[in-house]
Order: structure tokens, then sequence, then C-alpha cells
């Protein structure tokens, strides 16, 4: 791996301290970094460098997964620097660019540069036109950029929020981060399919009867609720997340692949996705909020009534959705999708729903055979269970169904950040957004962030700790299904 | 289920003691035997009733997978009576005729008859004949038959014991049992298949790339050498128990059947074993007997050395066999079976070999996938395995083979010879080996008897508690494959 330097914005932000340096820590522990780096924390404070190490070794005693102590640390930290930086000052900038090209020269390491900006969204544009404009990714080496979500607030904004990266950075070199795509169990579904005959075999509409895909939450909108009144489930988790997860589950890959032929069958996923119109929302899209309940045995408020929401806020907590993707593959499955926040129980999971098998005589004392299920668990678990049929011999021959699974130990396991920005770090783009699948995404789910916003369809509520609204049960219902 | 009288020639016999009378007690305790039934066991011996009953109880207090005591042994023991027979004497059969009649009016009982020969091969036809001449069978119920192995002892007997028997009983009252077709995880074969849409798809030579039937044992002759000594394990194991098995796997049941389309199903594939001349055996067929060797840990004596066994005996104690299935399913797929005593592990079993993964790219450091694996085990664990390849985070996304399992627990399940007992009362023939596939399986394998005795092939000699000859597992590797 090439030496590098690591230009971090948002050095003494919540996410820098719970997951990039603990990240960056146990990737330099597993010898994943390269054997010079240099790492440059920027913020809007003055911080001496001594202090930001401080503040990095005390986020790492908090938030690594494995214990950051004795001379390990102090050899990684000593690759710490600090910048004040204002985002909109040219001078900051420069100053930035000579400290980095110093430290270069110091290391005698090449000019390649990964800027990682973990600042709120309206900064990007800014910072990446100064990244361009002051010649930080103008050296002899390659230059990288790292964002995350939102892209964007909808199609619109996020084709903007594009072309003004597009002016300093080219798509190679951006690096859009969805962390469920570095789950092991997510980043397991690229290598289930082309390495596990059986499963290919089964991967297709002749087999499938549908999928389903659900990500629920215990918690509520804690502190973010400003910010999340405004996003809604839709914008947080569906149109980024969930349909990653589905383009993951869905693309068929003949065998491990290039980043490219990834993003290449993502995309045909994407552009297969059948377009919904305004008025075909509320048949295909259920929108939920959630009222007064319980979590576990803990009475919680309603959604509307959390420190700041809008007291008449039609704002969405759970949303679930039918997706038909218009491919020979997948020709009339249906994809269920549910996501939401103060549900019964926390669980990132997949269902594949296969379909049934042949009828057994219509004999009254018959068993019904139930339909065979493939369950992978993303979170908090990570398994693989293969629901099949038996005969239960201790019970006359009764056909009843087993599960046979398999369960990840990943108590040692790199967290998701550990395995993108090593991912990044190398170059291989495989587990990232491509621009392509960000827009398509947006452009697929406009219609209905403008029957929300327009509330074209009904706002159902459900009691908080319940397992969503009864619409989001009848959708399943409608097409003789129900929710695994 | 109807009353009925159940006459066990051997009565005083081992299969008797150690089978039968645990099957009918536990058949009784579950309320599985009609609510009026009558016992009579014949031996030569003369022995009082309430002996008999004795030594019942003795064998049930010995063998019986569950307590047998209190008032509930009492009751079951009430139904036995005993009968002295000479099986060639005609006065005898009228005795017991008109004790059994007798019995059936006290009980006022329809005239059902269940004749089970617990008794050697040679006297079937003999007690088949006199039951016909005497009236036994002649009543206004229903006639049946249970026999169990060895049919004959090579095509011609096989037929000739077949002629005898159907003079007395049809076809559809003869129950000729296969213990392993009593087992539970084989009976769980008829139904994975149809009640698992999962596994239906992959049931083909589209996905299976070989199958491969092992019955491995760790005990030697024993007390059975001078009659194995003119049998065989090819005679013993391969043409019966392994060759049910192999027709158990590969028959494709629409749905829970009938009798009838069991059969059917059986015979089409034992009549579409592609058939060896006495020339090919050589290559399709390898014979192994076991020299001095170990036990575990105990060391034991070669097979030559057995007491009862001939000195210059060229017998097989070990057989292996490639075997094809000339049906549009099975075109291309070797089936390997193979059954050894003084192996080095007791194991039933059958292992599923799927097609290989697709190629995964040539880079050096690219790890192989293995073949996905569906193994059923049968004996003495009985569970379902799948191997399937996941990507191990922990491992820098190499990929791995996992087992996903399932395992019965058959602590109360009840044994092979009471679903079979009880199969046999209610009429049911699913489960038992029809004369078709006897006699097709003498036929198909008839060239291999005259091979092995003509001695045109090599005997490969194996140490005890070895895995068998190294010929065993040249038969695999030729096609590229090897013993799982």
């Amino acid at each position: 791996m090439e030496a590098m330097t690591f230009v971090l914005f948002g050095a003494t932000g919540d996410l820098a301290k719970r997951k990039i340096y603990p990240a960056l820590y146990n990737l330099f522990i597993d010898h994943k970094l390269p054997a010079e780096f240099s790492v440059f924390g920027l913020g809007r404070k003055e911080i001496a460098d001594v202090d930001f190490q401080a503040s990095v070794r005390e986020s790492l005693a908090q938030f690594s997964r494995r214990p950051a102590d004795g001379e390990r640390v102090e050899s990684f930290l000593r690759a710490f620097r600090y910048s004040a930086l204002n985002v909109n000052n040219t001078e900051d900038y420069q100053k930035l660019l000579s400290a980095v090209e110093i430290r270069e020269k110091e290391l005698g390491i090449p000019e390649n540069r990964m800027f990682y900006l973990s600042v709120a969204p309206e900064f990007f544009g800014t910072i990446a036109h100064h990244i361009h404009e002051n010649g930080l990714g103008a050296g002899k080496g390659w230059r990288r950029l790292i964002i995350e979500k939102p892209f964007g607030h909808d199609l619109e904004s996020a084709r903007a929020l594009h072309q003004q990266l597009s002016k300093a950075f080219t798509e190679e070199e951006i690096y859009r981060i969805d962390h469920y795509l570095g789950k092991p169990m997510i980043q397991n579904l690229e290598v289930l399919g082309y390495s596990n005959p059986v499963l290919q075999a089964l991967w297709t509409n002749r087999y499938i009867a549908n999928v389903q895909i659900t990500a629920n939450e215990l918690v509520g909108v804690e502190e973010r609720a400003a910010y999340f009144d405004q996003t809604g489930t839709i914008r947080d988790m569906f149109q980024n997340h969930m349909l990653q997860i589905l383009m993951m589950v869905t693309m068929h890959l003949p065998q491990r692949s290039t980043p490219e032929e990834v993003q290449s069958k993502k995309r045909t996923i994407v552009e297969s996705l059948r377009p919904m119109s305004k008025e075909e929302v509320g048949s295909q899209i259920v929108r939920g909020q959630y009222t007064a309940g319980m979590n576990g045995s803990v009475p919680v408020q309603g959604y509307l009534d959390e420190h700041g929401v809008a007291p008449d806020s039609t704002n969405d907590t759970y949303v679930a959705g039918r997706i038909w993707i218009d491919t020979p593959f997948w020709n009339d499955v249906p994809f269920y999708i549910r996501t939401g926040k103060r549900t019964h129980e926390k669980s990132t999971k997949i269902v594949i729903e296969f379909k049934e098998p042949l009828k057994i005589s219509t004999e009254a004392n018959q068993d019904e055979a139930e339909p065979n299920l493939l369950t992978i668990e993303i979170n908090p678990m990570e398994s693989i269970t293969l629901k099949l049929n038996t005969r239960n011999a201790g019970k006359g021959g009764k056909i009843e169904p087993v599960l046979m699974n398999f369960t990840t130990n990943s108590k040692d396991a790199p967290e998701a950040y550990e395995n993108l920005i090593h991912d990044a770090l190398r170059g291989d783009a495989t587990f990232f957004a491509h621009w392509d699948e960000v827009e398509l995404s947006w452009k697929w789910i406009q219609p209905a962030l403008e029957a929300f916003e327009e509330n074209l369809i009904p706002l159902h509520t459900y009691a908080a700790g319940t397992n969503g609204p009864k619409a989001a049960h009848d959708l399943l219902a409608e097409d003789g299904f129900k929710w695994w």
C-alpha cells in the first residue's frame, strides 16, 4: 500500500472520535495502513498538535474495539498533526498545503492525499472547491475524497452537489460511504452468490416468491430530532441504505468482480426499478409515524412530543414499500422493504421466501409444509439460516420446519469503517456508492418524496414498541404474503 | 386400525427378543396397536404360555427403549400365547389354526392375520406353503407376511424363493423388511424432496456433480463369521441396503405419494442402473478384505484369522462401486457407494456434492471456493448439513467454507422396527422392498457376484481401522473426485 496523507475535515467531530480514529488505529495494528503515513486533523478551533494527539488518544481509549495503550498507540499518534481551518478561508488551505508538503518531505512519502470530509454536507461543495483551487489535490500522487450521506436532499440538490464535487474530483476519485456496505454480512452478499452454486441456482424468480428487507430500530429520533424532522426515514434510510441492500441482494456477479463490474451490475438493478408516478405512491409505499408507547418496559413519548419536532409534523419515522425490478431474473418477484424507528426490536435482515412447496394431498389430517426461507441476519446478529421441511419421526412422520443455521463469530471482525477506509486507501471502490446509484435512487424515489411533502398519501400511526403500522402488513397481505 | 393376530415364527430367536417384542411394546404404549390384538409365538421347544410371557417380559426389560413395568406391561403380555411348531409338521399348523381361531372368538376380533417369519430364510418357502395349505391365511380378514433379508443368494435363488412365496401370498400381502428403510433419516428422504422447493430445484444432474453413499462399520464379522463368509458384504449390504438408499435418494416424488407411486419411482431407478458386464466389474467395483489392525486402540485380527472363516477365503468385507443411472435427471452423475467392516469409523451417510463454483480470478493469492456439499447423516447421528462458502470478515474477506447444520433429536423417536411393523399393520408398503426392486437389484449385481466368485477382479486388502483399500479412493480420483 502506498504511503499517503490522510486529511480529515471535522477532526473534532463526533464521527471522527467514535469511528474514524478507532478505524485508523485498528488498521494500524493490523498492518493495514501504509508503513509511512501522515494524518492532518482540521477544525475551526486552534489546537496544539500535542492536545490533538491527546484527544485522539482519549477517543481510542473510549471507542477502539481493541486496547489502545503502550508504545503501539504512541507510535500511531506520532503521525497526527492539527491545523485550524475556516472552510471558507483560502489562506487556511494554503497553510494546510504547505504543512502537508513539509510532512511529506520529512517522511519522504509521495503526494498521495486522502481527503475525508467528516463535516455537515452543506460544506462538501465549498471544501472540494477550495481543495481544488488551492492545489491541495494537484500533487504528483493520487487524490481521493471520502464523503458520507446525505448526498443531497432530493434529486435536484443531489445533482447540484455532484456538479460541485465534479469540478474538483473525478468520479473514480470519490468514495461515497454508505456504512451499511461496510457491514460484514452485506459484504458477504457479493460472495455468497458466485461462490455457492446451490445459492446461485436458486437466485431467480423461478424459485423466489418474494424478498423482504427489514431495518428496524428500537430507538427514536434522540438528539437528531431537528435534523431528522426535515429528513424523514425515507431519506435517512430508505433512499440510501435500503436501496443499496436491495442492489447487493439482487445483482448477479459471475465471479469476484472488479469494482467497475460491481458498479455496472448495481446500476442495472437501480435502473430497472419499476418507476412509480406520484399517483401510484399510495399503493406502493406506506408512511408511518410513531405515537406514544413502550421501549421495552419503559414508556416513551410519541414523535410529535419529541424535543425539536414540529408539533404538527407529518414527517415519516417508518416507511414500507413494494418494489419491482423489471429484469428477466426478477420479473414478478415483489421486493418488500421496511424500516422504522421505535419498533419492537432492533433487527436488520434479509428474508428470501421461496415459492411454495408443491401441494401435498388434501387429506384432512395432512400437514401443510411451510415455505422455505433463507434469512440473512445483518444486525445485531450475523447469521444465515435456511428453513427446510423435514419429517419428524417422533411425531408419526409429521412434516415440520427445521432451521439450519450458521452464525458468524464477528467479535474480532473489523468494523464497517475499518473495512471502508481500508478499501478507499487501497483504491477499491467495490463497497462504495457510485454516483449513478445515488442519482438513480433519488430519481426513483422522487415521486414518493413529493407525495410525502404534499400529503397525498396517508400518514399511518403506530404505537412505539410495535411492529409498525397495520398498513405495512396489509401491503403484503394484498399479495398473499406476510412479513417474516 | 383393525384388530388382528400377530403370528410370530421364531419367537425364541434373537431378533424377536431384541427388536420385535420391544417394537410391539412401544407401539402398544403409543396406542399404535389395535385396541384388541392377539400374539402367537412359535418355536420348536414346548413352552408354557406363562413362561413365554415371562421371557418376553425379560426381553422388554433388557431391550425396550422405554421402561416396561407395572400394569402396562402386564396388560400387554396378556395378549401373548405360545405354540410349539415344527415347521414341516402339518399337524402343528392345524393346532395353531384352531388356537388362533379360538382366541379370535374369545376376543371377538376379525380374522386378520400377520405372519412374521423371524426364522432362517431356508424356511420361508416351507412355512409359507404350510400357512397356505393349512388354511391359516384363508380366514375372512386380511393376511400379510413379513420377511427379512436375505431374499435369496443370487438372482436365481431369489426368483425361486419368490415363486414359492407367491403360491401363498400375493405381492401386496408381502412386506419385505429392509431395516434401513425404517431409519428416520432414510424415511425423511421421501419428504425432503417434495416439501422443499430449494432442494427440489437442486436435485438433478444440472447442479449435482456426484453422490456418495457410505455405510462403514467399526465391527468385524463377530459371531456371524460362518454365515458371512458365504455371503460377503456385496450380498449382506450392497445389493439390498445400499441400493435401497440409492433409490430413496434419487427418486423424484411429486408429493406425498401412495406406496404404489413410491414403488413405481424406485423401480424406475433400479431399472435404469447402467448394466455392467462381468468384464466391466473390475473397472466399476472395488472388492476389499480387512487384515489385522486396530479397532480404536485395541489390536484386532485380520478377516482370515476370524473364527469360522476359511483360511483361504476371498470373501469381501468391503465393497465400493461406481453406479450410473441412465435417466434424464441423473445422466452423467456418478453415484459412489462404499460399505465395509472394520473401517476407521461407524458412519452411514449420504453426501451430495454440487458442481464446482464458477472459477474465481486467477490472482495468485485468491482463495479457491470449495464445492457445496449437502450431507445427510443417517447413523450414528441424524443430521442435515449444508456446506456453503462465505466471506470471512475477520480474515480480510477470505472465502471460507461454513457449515449450516440441523441435528435431529431422535432420543424419543421410534426405532426402525416400530416404524416398519406399524406400517405393515396399517397396510402401508411405502417403506418396504417390493419384489421388482429385489429382483432388479439382483439382476444388476449378478455379474459382480460372478466376477467375485470367479476371482476375476483383485481382492484388495486394508488394515482394520483404516478408511478402506486404496483402490476405493482411486475409483473416485479417476473422475477427479474424492470421498467426503
